[in-house]
């Protein structure tokens, strides 16, 4: 029992929960045994899911939470109300230590609120950046922060610098990873006030490989493996990125059944297109955790599926196995520049 | 004559200069009338490239520029030193009304100077946006500003309502153009502090049709005609728009091209999806704009073609007849909120 990793799961958080959040649980089950989850949310709407499953019952356990957080809620309000939520439950249990892990796809402000506020953030670490995996030509990059907390402070983005680092090193396996802040040129002198201040600390930075400065467009190639720019900026690249990129391929999709020649041809191509996009599918990395907090929490997509809920899972797996926190509380401490 | 839409062109800025410059403008004589160019630069290289072309010489000038700035000279230094360089003998003329517009494919960062110190803003006009039109699924939206003036304040913003309002409604020919924030959630409290000031600015302003914050995800989408942002934010957007589609359309290419299969399905799609591509084509549209200056200053690609170069000297046409600056002017000094 002791070996498990614990994630609790908020179970009705989402646009398609509680049904492909527990199926998505179902799925991690069944493919790690070394995982437990607890479902937080409405007991009999989460059993009556279960019942449809196969799955070994000492890897699941429900707990009953009788509210819900809504997706518009104002959320530092909702925290403190609703004691009895999925939410603050769920992250409860990793503060008391009987999780490893929360995983959620209900609101993100909730998400982000209760996970300083209810888990809390390890000792040194100034923010909790939210850190999404986006892909790229070549593979993927942490870009963080993407969260709430705007106007961020230099020596927050160098912290970002150093437990994105911590992350794509341990948790995806880029040895030594490339950091880049985000900016509007490449030289040194561009940029705003923020960027000027914190680009000579990142470069006197002992602990981290940084680059220099990463332009927007040279992202979705894959120039660098970790973008660190303040939450704002971060917010909006990581919507544009999938604002356009859902443009794009619904576009080539309705261009490609425009006549009939077009559609025969749409046939043919399409097993080895959908190669191709599912590589630039989000959901296929499973949520943005938000690091820096005592314990993990992973916030999903709204709109997640099965399948990104079980990615969301299973990363919540390697980093706990990975001594992620222990790393970043290691390179946190030794290493401020401030 | 006097009848004539002057635009100075700068033949030797940007990747295909002069060939491709002196082939836009050429194209753009040969369709419009109303247009007469005048080409700065290398007075031989350019009478070579005219060669190979037919005609109304009435509507072709040349003027020697010994000096060419670079794409990575700094910037204010190149304007104050190069004064026989094609973007200051360009901006000169249109300094002195000898021309209406300057159009260059060259640095960024000179014409944006040059724009400002040279051309000189309207009175009234705090800055002067670069102002690019972005496509969307169903038709084009102007952002601005994605210049190199970051940090802008609230005032600056709701200047820049103002002119892309009259920009949109007059050159695009959108009537009663929506005005969106660009903001991290739809709420009014969502954003930073310079969102959270401008947004009550931008509420109260009585002449420009603004419907609160946009997202960053649904910019693609059309959800607003007008994105209304701080520089290094609408950089940062332009240049993620432009780079996840080079790099999706690429990697669709790529898959399209993966097996023998597709590879017929690809050629079959290729008529159909080439219209649809060519929507999402940024060089289709001619170049951005550098708003409220006296007189128009038009920033294209560094690596356009002539069809970009000759959109951006038919943009001019439009600006000039529809008197831009005159009902800028206007806009700025009848409802100054300040």
């Amino acid at each position: 029992m002791a070996d498990y990793v614990k994630v609790a799961l908020d179970a009705m958080g989402g646009d398609h929960a509680p049904a492909e959040v527990v199926k998505g649980a179902i799925e991690a089950v069944n493919e790690e045994k070394k995982v437990k989850i607890f479902l937080f949310g409405d007991e009999s709407r989460i059993r009556q899911e279960l019942s449809g499953y196969t799955y070994d019952s000492a890897q699941v356990e429900v707990v009953h939470a009788s509210e819900v957080i809504g997706m518009s809620e104002p959320p530092v309000n909702a925290i403190r109300k609703k004691k009895d939520s999925s939410i603050v439950k769920g992250m409860a249990y990793v503060k008391q230590g009987e999780c490893d892990a929360f995983v959620s796809a209900g609101s993100t402000g909730a998400v982000l609120v209760g996970g300083q506020v209810l888990v809390g953030r390890i000792k040194g670490v100034e923010r909790p950046p939210l850190a999404p995996l986006i892909p790229t030509a070549d593979g993927v990059t942490l870009l963080l922060d993407c969260g709430a907390n705007v106007d961020a402070r230099p020596s927050q983005l160098v912290q970002f610098a150093k437990m994105g680092s911590v992350y794509m090193e341990n948790v995806v396996g880029v040895k030594d990873p490339k950091v880049g802040i985000l900016n509007i040129g490449a030289e040194e002198e561009k940029g705003n006030a923020l960027v000027k201040e914190t680009f000579p600390l990142l470069k006197n930075c002992p602990d981290i490989n940084f680059v220099g400065s990463v332009e927007a467009r040279d992202v979705p190639l894959g120039a660098v493996d970790v973008v660190v720019c303040e939450a704002f900026t971060g917010n909006v690249l990581l919507k544009t990125y999938e604002g356009v990129g859902a443009t794009l391929i619904s576009a080539v999709k309705e261009g490609m059944l425009s006549s009939v020649r077009s559609k025969i041809g749409a046939l043919m191509v399409k097993p080895a297109l959908k190669k191709t996009l599912k590589k630039f599918d989000i959901e296929q990395y499973g949520g943005a955790p938000l690091l820096g907090l005592k314990g993990l929490v992973v916030k999903t997509h709204g709109s997640s599926k099965a399948i990104e809920i079980k990615n969301s899972i299973m990363q919540c797996v390697t980093f706990k196995e990975q001594h992620i926190n222990e790393k970043i509380q290691e390179k946190i401490t030794l290493t401020d520049p401030s």
